[in-house]
């Protein structure tokens, strides 16, 4: 199990460098004071502000798909919060799409021992970004395979028919650490599988549902269209009707008819919410400490990713609320856009662009609020043992796993990444993670109070760590296009 | 834990008896050849044969409420295949109530923090039975109450209110294998709660769902109006949407916008399916083995009753199979109409009151096809013991667990029982069963074949005992009214 593998690792750094770390210049003295790192995570584990934050976001406004009104009301209620609690906001423009969700529904009209004039409803949702079906719907014959080889080797079948991709999300895989490899593969049938079924003529798609679960949740997200193919019609199939399709499939011809209404809209304006509490002599660097603010259409986005954001957002808060500054400056980031088109992470990107060397580090967290286990930091090889004061303050509340990841550890701060900044995310227990995601169970009853405190607390502490440490982390060697 | 007390009680009634039956006039020879027990267990535990069943039940028919087609292609299809079986079939005619679910929707229209122009929709499904709103709906401020008595001591405000019970299900006790005490715990609010609420008039009523799973999965089921209180219409929020509702309230007014528009149609005409393997020398005799053919509108109604109908069918079909033949007829029946109003079963015990000694045991499975445990006996308590053998030949499934329960083990025989009749039903194992129960995720793939091969060897084990005993069990004393 990787967790406990990265979990004892990181224990054998903390002993091997407790008592004169390397990369001090004074053996005695510790870059940052672990006084004020126990003191913040302490603050951070008493106050309620970032759990009051979450509520607000989720059940007041809900959904905040970009370009809904509840993705706006999310910019305004999020800005004000971080006003109030006394930092330096700034509305950033961004352009975003505007996809809105319109009718879906299908039926089964022909099987293997239908009974003369039965209707069977299956339980699906259109993926984010897909055209419509004709205003009526489509009828035709359902393929069913399981991979795109399989769809390759069935091509000649295709022509007029609906593929459907019946490929399992591998929760064994998720229940052992694994979640974001089992979401990898599943996800590939989401965002490609429409093209790759148009290319051999196919006539709409369907998947089965990138999720763990089995409670007859379709699970949303985004989908793209390649060049080289017509543009059809997709939806996910909740996980149970998938198999009942395949099922029936697998006795003789199935036929169904789908109707799908999604509008694709002139893109619209938002924003990203910058919030800073400014650096005391070095306040033109900056640790982006952060999350999105919008969410899937669907449900609150309570674990995605209410609680990635308004963690970031307590993060600074408590610090603030402690008096503390530190060196360089620590900016939240509420990004919009992260689910369909990364408009905010590109906008920030763009104005951040010219003046690279003063991103620091960025953290981003999108994987829930599941128990912390430590942090994951995208860094060069001997910058790991940097940050064992980190786990070290961390070490009360059992999150001190330190796991170094090449590559990308969030979607919005990845232009930065790959640009050479050192990423960081809050590693978190995320077994159950896919069982919600993208789904209308998304909701805040999800979250443990106590599981979003502890998640303060891993970013006040790294936050501050990152902006006080007296040099910033080297860059990350850039990788070769 | 209860189900392991009974199992430690059954196994030392088997030591005990192992030698020397007390109930048997030769200790030497049991009353039921073990080598015949042990055959038929086997032969269930090798066949398919109610698999297939259940997969045409459930794939191929789906939901079977009363008087819909759903509930008339599962009579055909039933019957057609216990025919097949070689077994005598009758259609028994039933008069079943006619409810069609209509829209169901709801939005909240005002609560503290409410962003302007901000519709948020609730997840809910209106109750079986239930009046419509008015086609366009209604709107109404909302009163949260946990119970009846929180409902007495808030009485004089909820006049034109909307009342939503928020009363969580215990899944604690169902885990524990009291899935059925916590059933009746919450299902109170469900069957009682439009005339609790009515009765100091509102406008309309909500519960939390009954059931303990957190995938924003509604739970229908029927619900009774009073003759004392207006009908009023009633619906089950998702148990994250009466949470979500009682957060807000506990902040200020809230108030919503409830559109049902079901509509309860003419009584139809349906059927039980009986279905005979006629006794050698006591046909008149009767063993009935059971489970309910309707199910609700759903979800393809595996678990509640496809499992149990199916598992009945398959009993008989493997006695049947073997060539065997008891000295009373064993029949299965398919109940129609379990759900909402009992139609089959009234219609099953008026054509049987006037000869109702002829009925020597009744056998229903309505508890889903999880593991087999053992059995549960509505019996004499000297009764018990004689069912030792049964025990003993499902040893090898561990399904010896006997445990001795006073009164109703299964709505459809319950007037059979109140009459005197003994009554049985598997034991199985509960603890996931009000996940699924009343869903759109009561689906086939929740179901394993193994449980559903178990279930018929113990149904198969249990009907052929009680009807090849030299005699019948002692008739239960009948309750006073």
């Amino acid at each position: 199990m990787i967790v406990a593998r990265v979990s004892r690792c990181a224990v054998f750094l903390l002993a091997a460098l407790s008592t004169a770390p390397a990369w001090s210049a004074d053996a005695e003295q510790p870059a940052v004071d672990p006084v004020v790192l126990a003191k913040i995570r302490d603050a951070a584990l008493s106050s309620d502000w970032a759990w009051q934050r979450l509520s607000d976001l989720t059940d007041k406004i809900g959904p905040r798909l970009s370009g809904s009104p509840g993705a706006e009301a999310a910019v305004v209620q999020v800005a004000a919060a971080l006003q109030a609690a006394g930092l330096t906001v700034t509305l950033q423009p961004a352009k975003v799409p505007h996809w809105v969700r319109g009718e879906e529904q299908a039926e089964l009209v022909d099987y293997p021992g239908h009974p003369a004039g039965l209707t069977q409803h299956l339980h699906l949702t259109t993926l984010g970004g897909s055209v419509a079906t004709p205003k009526k719907g489509l009828t035709a014959p359902v393929l069913v395979v399981h991979s795109f080889d399989d769809l390759k080797a069935h091509a000649a079948e295709a022509k007029g028919r609906i593929v459907l991709f019946d490929n399992a999300f591998d929760q064994d895989l998720a229940d052992n650490g694994h979640a974001m490899s089992a979401y990898g593969q599943a996800v590939a049938y989401r965002v490609q599988g429409a093209s790759a079924a148009a290319r051999v003529g196919a006539v709409a798609s369907l998947i089965r549902s990138v999720g763990g679960a089995d409670f007859r949740l379709p699970h949303t997200g985004v989908m793209k269209y390649e060049d080289d193919a017509p543009k059809i019609p997709t939806a996910a199939l909740t996980a149970e009707d998938a198999m009942w399709v395949a099922r029936l499939a697998a006795q003789g011809p199935v036929s169904l008819h789908l109707t799908l209404t999604p509008q694709t809209l002139p893109d619209a304006d938002s924003h990203n919410v910058l919030a800073d509490l400014p650096g005391s002599d070095k306040p033109d660097e900056v640790v982006v400490v952060s999350g999105h603010l919008d969410s899937w259409d669907l449900a609150q986005g309570a674990i995605d990713d209410g609680a990635g954001i308004t963690a970031a957002m307590g993060a600074v808060q408590v610090l603030k609320s402690l008096g503390l500054q530190a060196h360089r400056t620590i900016r939240v980031v509420g990004w919009m856009n992260e689910e369909n088109g990364s408009g905010g992470s590109k906008a920030y990107f763009a104005a951040a662009k010219d003046k690279l060397a003063q991103q620091t580090a960025v953290i981003e967290s999108d994987s829930g609020a599941g128990k912390p286990l430590g942090v994951i930091a995208s860094v060069t090889l001997d910058s790991l043992a940097r940050l064992s004061a980190v786990s070290k303050a961390l070490q009360p509340i059992g999150a001190t796993a330190l796991e170094r990841r090449d590559g990308e550890v969030g979607a919005d701060i990845s232009p930065l990444q790959d640009a050479g900044v050192p990423g960081f995310a809050p590693m978190v227990d995320t077994r159950e993670y896919f069982y919600y995601h993208h789904t209308a169970a998304d909701t805040l009853d999800k979250i443990k109070p106590e599981n979003l405190r502890r998640q303060v607390a891993t970013m006040a502490v790294l936050a501050y760590y990152l902006a006080e440490m007296p040099e910033p982390l080297p860059r990350v060697p850039v990788k070769a296009e």
